[in-house]
């Protein structure tokens, strides 16, 4: 692990993680993760958001930034134009210009030039797939969301309250499901450094890890290490949310070095530019600062534009109001200008710029509950159905569209956030933020969000936002942040599993596996986050010798399930326990059928029904 | 917090919860934890679990045990006989007898003699309400479940899935309910120390936290801590899981110090007494095992009498087999003597013995799945089928009954389990453990049951029986335990407000009211664990006055999305939002009346209407 202490030594956390390597699949050279298993057992391959920080051949250079793995596929497709990119202006990196006391260097390795769509053109991959075209990027989705799997028939077990999940994704299917606008590929042209990733209900279900620096905490160093160590662990995108200064530089150390696509909103950066004044915020100052973000690469904005003039009043009576930065800074706009928002009379303006970069929108959810009491309530709904309608209008010019959604919401109500967002949307990807199912546990939302990520995950939501053990309380630390991610990866892959997604369950057959046969190595490597995993298993027993032992702390060596399982498995092994299970009756009747081999066995039948006879 | 360090000093944490107080309400003194406000917030009363050891009034010598709250409602009822209690053998610590050297004394104020129904009677909880007798029990447990609230009229809002929660809950509905079999109130008789409790699907959902020692690990010292410890955050019954030596003095010091029903799972300690050789049990040892817990005040006995001989062959093609102790060692019993369990076989006689002490039966499901490629299989369902046969055996003779429920299992395989419960065991309450719904998360096993916890408990499973980070690898430690049980708090919350529970919704509405007034201390103070969350707001603004301040580290003092909402109130309020909300059309047809809205504004007509118009 690199030295991340110095302020102006940006380190960040490179290596495999353990037991596994990093391996590449395809004609694409699509980054995948696969991990060994003893006693000959085939290797698993497992979903890879890291990057190259985890391949042990690959060259760290956070100063130079990541190879430009997309950059060639873009210029082939001799849509776009080259030019001159925006002048930094001081107050991009707050009202009162970088603080460089504050462990902020610019970054080193700018380019001065940038591309953006022809004039009148659009290069969205959206844009693209309506017109039939199969770009590389949806080619590496395919591949990557298949993890390598060959095409081979698998149950499908699960219910995926409608989803449409194919059981072999092709590169067509993923066209289709960006033409229909049921799946984005989030690929700013200035972000050529992104591995191609598909957020949809009909792929696996993603999670999002936010960092970023605050007026009151933090610094450039530890927001690269986050972004690096978020993605170690799991997170499919990453947004920077930071505020106050040095927004513009820290956001370029962080694109330029980032393998998964990076999301903001846009209007943090624009209300620092007016020194923290909504009312001082306007469209000119907005439109230039997403010029600015466009050239550096964000790939999604979240555009509060569904937080709509009329809609303000129906917070008063809440009993947390408005919980959504950008939707009170909106809020506080439209009352104080006695105006519609400019966001929403601007939409097609920003959707213009959009495609001319392929930003993709995240309609954000300003109006979002902030508490139980406030769930579902008139106001979030009202902004719902304006973002259905502003998702029609971003799909007539081609420009990809996710929608955001809460919140805090009490498990029996979670339902219908999900069927509402499929009808006033169209089916566009879903990405919500938990939802909490309850507000008693600070320090423990993570998982009262857990519960509300698995369960929406499970009814379609394409991307889970994660929350950490600080949320309500603080600034997550890097700790924070691995708990966060590690939380909605095991929410989101309960939520392929109940969706009946066909590579899901190949990862907890092996790890159960292992876990009968006491490899506890392989246990280890399987899970989410080997190092916890094996440091809990030597607290209580540290001798190496009880990693291959055949048994565990919890029982200890007499007296073991497990043990005594495979016993059970011998013993039924001879007594030709197949033949007896086809004579049994089927579960549906079980206590009858039972009762009647019990009967047998009373009366002194055999138990076991040779196969002979 | 007393010294828990030195092995014969037996020390626990004592004094009051942060920003609580113990209340006692009622001509009974019902116990309850009152959370002061600041701001002339009137106090939020929630529900108990601490017993005196929060209470500042309250003497605690864990030498001497807890009073004896019980005792008088027993004698008064005529119906138990003293007599001396069975001498403890050697081999009730282990073949080898208690092991001294191990930070194990003997308890010094045991009992002599104990009580027991007369011969021929029936002192069961159940037997009272079946013959409409209310108990103080009874009355204890209804006062208890209404949270201090008086009899007023609540809006329920929620999906029971078919339970049948009361608006307010009477001694005469307890009565009912434990008539119908539906809830029990654990009460061995041997355990006058406990308050009475209520464990079923129309009272708040209940969680367990189990302890114990191994083989290889742990002292009594430190189980009795965390017996204490698991209560003070709010686990409802606590199972001693002890194997190994030591058995006897451990439950002895645990069940005198405990103000919660303590369950137990016999046939560990009966194994134990044959030297851990599963063939080697007979009825004669394990009967003298019930007798002797059921004398120490064991008010709930774990029993697998529903891993029957023909179900044993269908785990034998599981991935996990059978996972259960309980169930390996009786499905080890079987086979070695090509028998039928002899729990089966003499149900009726062990109901006997439950009946004259009051404990109630905990059904094991020795077959539960192992993994989420076994969940909801043959094996599992063929004993829950048998599990229901054995209740309505045990209600015959008016003995307490609930069932014991996976496991591992998928999100979309949860809800079967719980219908099928419902249907074979005629509504009587289910105990599950978790269940986890996915295998690849070792470390975060608290979090991966927690969400198929909270979602089970939504569909009515009365008690959850928690799962700590330490599952599958370790014994858990003090801090374990208490993430185990905060994480189960929290998930039977949410649990109880998504079933619609009368009183659930009102702690949730006052931390958040708490958390949009910016009092942090309310906020804290109402959490689960008000410790962790000050800790981890401290770690970013540790300043006294940040407790105070109107904005957090999140967002810093001139971007407060909480502060703008004030503004946005206060401007509504001007405008008189009332009136105006009134004319808005409602949710259905939000994006229609919204646009007209819109539409009325953009025609220049006033945004809000005046009350006078």
């Amino acid at each position: 692990m690199a030295d991340i202490n110095s302020k102006f030594d940006i380190g960040v956390t490179t290596g495999p993680i353990r037991g596994s390597k990093k391996v590449h699949v395809g004609p694409l050279g699509v980054a995948m993760r696969e991990i060994a298993l003893e006693g000959g057992e085939a290797p698993v391959r497992v979903y890879d958001t890291s990057g190259p920080y985890t391949d042990s051949d690959a060259q760290i250079d956070i100063r130079k930034g990541l190879p430009q793995l997309r950059r060639e596929w873009q210029i082939a497709r001799g849509d776009v134009e080259e030019y001159t990119a925006r002048e930094v202006k001081p107050e991009d990196n707050g009202q009162l210009g970088p603080d460089r006391s504050g462990g902020v260097p610019a970054f080193p390795n700018v380019r001065k030039t940038v591309l953006r769509a022809k004039p009148g053109g659009n290069i969205s991959q959206m844009h693209y797939a309506k017109r039939g075209i199969i770009t590389p990027e949806m080619e590496y989705v395919a591949e990557r969301e298949n993890l390598g799997r060959e095409r081979i028939a698998r149950e499908l077990d699960g219910n995926s309250w409608g989803a449409e999940i194919p059981e072999y994704v092709t590169p067509e299917f993923v066209r289709d499901e960006l033409a229909r606008g049921r799946a984005i590929i989030p690929s700013n042209v200035n972000h050529p450094e992104a591995e191609p990733m598909a957020i949809g209900r009909n792929f696996l279900v993603k999670i999002n890890a936010n960092i970023g620096n605050s007026a009151v905490a933090s610094d450039v160093a530890s927001e690269v290490d986050k972004m690096v160590w978020s993605i170690r662990w799991g997170a499919d995108t990453v947004m920077d949310l930071s505020t106050g200064r040095n927004i513009h530089d820290t956001r370029e150390w962080i694109i330029r070095n980032s393998p998964v696509p990076i999301g903001t909103v846009p209007i943090y950066q624009a209300l620092e530019k007016v020194g923290g004044i909504a009312e001082d915020l306007t469209w000119e100052i907005f439109r230039d600062t997403l010029i600015e973000q466009a050239e550096q690469g964000v790939d999604y904005f979240t555009i509060h534009a569904g937080v709509r003039l009329p809609y303000i009043p129906m917070t008063a009576k809440r009993v947390t109001g408005i919980v959504s930065r950008g939707g009170s800074i909106m809020a506080k706009w439209c009352l104080a200008h006695h105006k519609e928002s400019f966001l929403y009379e601007r939409f097609d303006e920003i959707t213009e710029i959009m495609k001319a970069y392929d930003i993709a929108y995240s309609l954000g959810d300003g109006l979002r509950p902030g508490s139980i009491a406030d769930a579902n309530d008139e106001a979030q709904f009202a902004e719902l159905y304006t973002l259905g309608e502003l998702t029609k209008r971003a799909w007539e010019q081609d420009v990809q569209v996710m929608i955001e959604g809460p919140g805090h919401v009490p498990m029996h109500k979670i339902k219908e956030n999900m069927d509402k967002q499929l009808e006033a949307c169209g089916e566009a990807p879903f990405y919500t933020l938990g939802p909490l199912v309850t507000d008693i546990a600070p320090g423990y939302d993570h998982i009262t969000s857990g519960i509300g990520a698995a369960q929406i995950g499970w009814y379609g939501t394409a991307m889970l936002c994660y929350v950490t053990p600080k949320e309500h309380l603080g600034l997550p630390d890097r700790d924070d942040v691995k708990v966060g991610v590690v939380t909605y990866k095991l929410a989101a892959h309960a939520a392929d599993l109940a969706k009946g997604h066909p590579a899901a369950k190949v990862r907890d057959d092996a790890l159960s596996k292992a876990r009968f046969e006491f490899r506890w190595r392989d246990q280890f490597n399987l899970s989410l986050d080997p190092d916890t995993a094996e440091q809990y298993h030597d607290q209580t027993l540290p001798a190496e010798g009880a990693k291959t032992a055949h048994f565990c702390s919890m029982c200890g060596p007499k007296f073991c399930s497990m043990k005594i399982t495979q016993e059970v498995r011998d013993f039924a092994a001879k007594q030709n326990s197949d033949s007896y299970l086809a004579a049994t009756a089927p579960v549906e009747d079980a206590e009858e059928g039972m009762g009647e081999m019990a009967a047998k066995y009373r009366d002194g039948g055999d138990l076991y029904v040779s196969a002979d006879d």
